[in-house]
């Protein structure tokens, strides 16, 4: 039988990254594809006491069915950490845990937008994102990125000629892919423009706990005084992101949509690691140990930044990060960063290709994400200078 | 901001089970109205021994990204399990770990059915699986199930009066809420119907383990010659509900599609968890355990069973299962079996009313779930007697 799918999903692909992913066996090629915390990241220790003592205590509530909404004391937990860390004064019960941040992007889009809709984000944005747009059949309008956040402007024009906008996803902190950080009057005068077009956000922050310098800047979510903001982040980036363990918190309105949403996708989370999570908190708190996290990432992304700097010629751009996970390169606009990813690749280089986070597919891209959270410091030593090799070959 | 949702979820409301479960909290209220494992039938000994191993000799692959098709060896030995348990025959690749059986029922709509297209069911059904179908605006046309699964006649009138059907959704064994079986003669009638319009079969085989009386009946899937039906089940009823481990198998082509589509919903199940049913199945096997939860659930339901023939004036009709978690009570027509779910409530038990399963929202039913693995012997005993001076009073 020849089957028939859903104008939905018919013309859905793998994502390139996780493809990429996949293929990653052949130890001789050096990854900076990936999206992955460091594995030194995980609090291997810790968690595996709290999972015996959670057998030993607690295990038939950690085993059974639970609601939908989330483990209760978990849902508090992150309610009082937004407050003290993001000046986000949010109800526990405006808050739902989700199956990873992804399932939070996916079901809020679920919710809010019928096929056709418009949503408008970053250009480049998260490719989790836009696929999981593109799985509702939402029209994409992307918007410049520059140094400081969105071209405001052009998003202005994008709200005035897609008056069927539901949603404008941003990624203002430590955006990936760019690893860049929108500035404070940047998110005002999205959450201005919001404001007047009647447009929810949906403020995605995965990294924001992450950051190893520069000055924090207060979440749009934190100056959301019209409540328009629904705000999606997770622990994937601080204690473990197999566990898929992520949350949203909105106005109550659109969490209680959100909540039977999940109902019929899901049910609920994994409850032992969300007890598992809690307890954690509850024991240790997350300062001490996401401070450790800070200052691998912030080694590690010096020491990528210093091999950049020593290596590239002076042509390529590439940002620097004040937090996350990323570096963006862009190589002169007449280079094709599809052909240079699978160039480095036969050169045992991985990169992810920029055009996988355009938001309008097969747009032209001369930029590459590099990740070094993943990499060993060795293979970040040894990847960017082999990297810097390629690139240099191209002006040949 | 006044927030208009999209029409998929704009009508969606809680599950009324869900409802009920969240509000079982006074303790002298009983409850035949959950559908959750007994807890007795947790292998919690094993499962936190294997837990402990997984974080001394394995924790970084637990805990860090994984691929969206799940775990490979779980993958294999889930196909081998339904080759030597159920004479399917299907390789590891056709199979995909699900977040729990609901996700797999979610992403085979989502992959199929386009807004406004049919799903055959039948009447009564899943809640789940009915309110998945309509979070994609899908259209429900119910089918009567009858002792021996649903009326064949009423299922080609509805193929024949609905030509934009993508799906016919069928529990087979044990169904739920009924506790109906369906007769082979019955299952090859509905394959060949669906052959015959070029329709996909959704399975759905949560209880299948579970027999604990009677003959095997061959699945569906197992007589899928070509190649049209989706079965889906999970490791709820066998070694934890709240794990959220579940898997769907089916014609490679569809479950590519549902792959790429789980990969923007949650990008992989909890790792740690596909880790250890793994490990689980590999130590222990399945049979033994299967064994004792089979037996427990047999003494459970004969008890109810008893107490049923022993109490219940004889003009009420309820169904004798030989597996699975329900029994199905059904009042004279002119009850209405909301009303008496309330009515129950109000004198301490709860039941969850017929018309929560009825593919027609509003639709009259004057029948009743009961649920025999979650409640104690003796709430069984009390609650029986309890209900059945309830129905008793109703004639009155």
């Amino acid at each position: 039988m020849q089957f028939s799918f859903s104008d939905k999903v018919k013309d859905m692909k793998p994502s390139a990254i996780r493809e990429i992913f996949k293929s990653l066996t052949d130890p001789s090629v050096i990854s900076f594809a990936a999206g992955n915390p460091a594995a030194e990241s995980f609090p291997i220790e810790q968690m595996s006491q709290i999972s015996s003592d959670i057998f030993t205590n607690n295990a038939v509530p950690a085993l059974q069915y639970s609601i939908t909404e989330g483990y209760t004391p978990l849902r508090t937990q992150i309610s009082n950490r937004l407050a003290s860390k993001f000046c986000i004064d949010i109800a526990a019960n405006e808050t739902i845990i989700t199956t990873g941040g992804q399932q939070g992007i996916d079901l809020t889009a679920k919710c809010l937008c019928n096929e056709g809709d418009t949503v408008i984000c970053e250009n480049p944005s998260f490719i989790g994102a836009l696929n999981a747009f593109r799985s509702y059949n939402i029209h994409l309008v992307g918007v410049e990125l520059e140094d400081d956040g969105m071209n405001i402007e052009q998003l202005e024009k994008a709200l005035n000629e897609n008056k069927n906008t539901k949603l404008i996803y941003t990624i203002p902190t430590f955006q990936n892919p760019a690893g860049i950080t929108a500035s404070l009057e940047k998110r005002k005068a999205v959450y201005t423009l919001a404001k007047k077009y009647g447009v929810v956000i949906l403020e995605d922050n995965p990294y924001g706990e992450l950051r190893f310098a520069g000055e924090e800047i207060p979440t749009i979510k934190s100056i959301d005084t019209d409540n328009i903001v629904v705000y999606c982040s997770s622990l994937s980036k601080i204690l473990s992101a197999g566990m898929r363990i992520g949350y949203l918190c909105g106005p109550a309105q659109i969490i209680q949509k959100v909540v039977v949403t999940k109902q019929v996708n899901d049910v609920h989370t994994n409850i032992f690691f969300q007890m598992l999570c809690s307890e954690f908190i509850d024991r240790y708190g997350l300062d001490d140990h996401v401070a450790k996290i800070k200052n691998l990432y912030l080694k590690k992304s010096s020491l990528m930044l210093d091999m950049l700097d020593n290596n590239m010629p002076e042509w390529t751009h590439y940002t620097r990060p004040q937090g996350g996970l990323f570096i963006w390169c862009t190589l002169p606009d007449k280079y094709d960063g599809d052909e240079f990813a699978r160039f480095a690749a036969a050169n045992k280089v991985a990169v992810v290709p920029g055009s996988t986070f355009c938001p309008t597919q097969g747009e032209h891209s001369s930029s590459f994400r590099l990740n070094y959270s993943t990499p060993s410091d060795e293979q970040i030593v040894i990847g960017i200078e082999r990297l810097s090799e390629i690139v240099k070959s191209l002006n040949k």
